[in-house]
């Protein structure tokens, strides 16, 4: 199944795509049909009330998730480029409901900024609560995935050792646009191509099954630390590419398009507007 | 005023608190009172149910906070314990609502830590949501002060250059017993006693008013970033005696009992166990 939360009426509904329609699946958003029990199921039969998929304004895929928990330095080729070693330990982060923006929304590019960047991102979505997950409930608490545009402010995210204040500012990062089950993608370690193109150039290119620390690792490594709720959101990190690691290095100043995108799980494209 | 968040019969109550009474004030927590205009008049105005202070039960003084902020790095002489220059920007890392507990709650010692920590902060409680705010607006938003043990599990913390999986653990972190209002406590840039005591020996021990970045100072840079809600918590660091500082290090192990105080605003006092 392909699920998304659509900006419809002043409000937001929980969706299922089939074909060229979406559906309504009786729920606010995502993250409330995943706090529901047998979910799956739900999603599935539900045959109620349409809306065509074209032209849809979607929101984040779960608007207001408890926990935004993102993963650095998880790809090879990124690692290398930023001058680390091979990490033992998942490095995490956080962004906050408040930062995310819906797949198709603009980046505003705040005027405290002049580095403002890229990183695609493949997104675990959690459908069920786990604390201590084993490998297999891990895999059972994985909904499905989604893609995210990591986008960071790097001269905030260092300006002290902690990155969070480059990571968490307000409507900053595109989330969506389907939250994609593993059956679709060959399971809860799926091998897909994944993108960044800043109007035409591709930025970033690399493969998800290259992961170091995969999805279900990742679930079961975050959820010993803390419980993780239906809709949280852990981000697996970024492929090699950013601006900031380019010589010199590029940042995007407006006007640009951003497309960050997975294979099977579709894309966020987003323009650069500059803050009025 | 003085204002709690009480458990009593299976939910929670916001509170004021009226010599030895905790007078309901119509809301479920502090977090959906501070989402209530003119929240102040009818916080003093309350005068329905009531329930003895003695032997309350109290929640963390806001739940289910939308953000948790924690600044580092923040007295002088913690600084220099730590063996670090004087900064010119707040260090920021995050907690999650999932992480706090009541003020009086067990801090249980999770079997994958073998070095918990103690951290007394001052917290500023926003009371309404601001964005890029001014020296004016950062002082109106700021609804009172409580108090955080921000309890560090320093094994994971420092396990990646990223502090917040030592930081954000499950349900150990005490946050309270009151939030209390500016004006009992001198304004908004209150300069009060704060210490941690562990089974009676004072480990920590300074005044809130030698904060590099005060409360205003920090409203005013965190909105900068992202808008701030009501509800939202903001710790504002911790000074010198931390255990991981001391020489040797120092950690709970289980049966300590520790006492989080400033001077105005009451104590969280807390008894380490360990995990079963």
């Amino acid at each position: 199944m392909k699920l998304a939360t659509l900006r419809v009426g002043g409000g937001t509904r929980a969706v299922r795509v089939e074909d060229d329609r979406l559906v309504d699946l009786g729920h606010d958003d995502l993250g409330a049909l995943f706090a529901r029990e047998n979910w799956e199921q739900a999603a599935a039969a539900a045959d109620g009330e349409s809306w065509p998929l074209e032209g849809a304004d979607l929101a984040p895929v779960v608007p207001n998730p408890s926990k935004v928990i993102c993963v650095g330095h998880n790809y090879t080729n990124h690692i290398k480029e930023m001058g680390r070693e091979l990490p033992s330990y998942p490095t995490l982060f956080p962004k906050f409901a408040d930062t995310l923006i819906g797949p198709n929304d603009p980046i505003v590019k705040p005027a405290e900024t002049e580095a403002l960047d890229w990183e695609v991102e493949l997104v675990v979505v959690i459908g069920k609560q786990v604390r201590r997950a084993t490998e297999d409930e891990a895999a059972a608490a994985i909904a499905g995935f989604t893609v995210m545009n990591d986008v960071s402010m790097r001269d905030w995210q260092f300006r002290t050792i902690e990155w969070t204040q480059g990571k968490i500012w307000d409507s900053s990062t595109p989330v969506g646009p389907y939250v994609v089950t593993p059956d679709e993608v060959g399971g809860v370690r799926p091998a897909l191509a994944v993108k960044t193109v800043v109007d035409g150039q591709v930025m970033q290119s690399d493969d998800t099954g290259t992961l170091l620390f995969d999805p279900v690792q990742l679930v079961q490594y975050i959820s010993t630390v803390v419980r993780l709720n239906p809709g949280d959101l852990i981000a697996t990190g970024t492929p090699a590419g950013v601006g900031h690691a380019r010589d010199p290095k590029v940042y995007l100043v407006g006007g640009e398009t951003v497309v960050t995108e997975i294979a099977g799980l579709g894309a966020c494209t987003n323009l650069v507007v500059k803050e009025s």
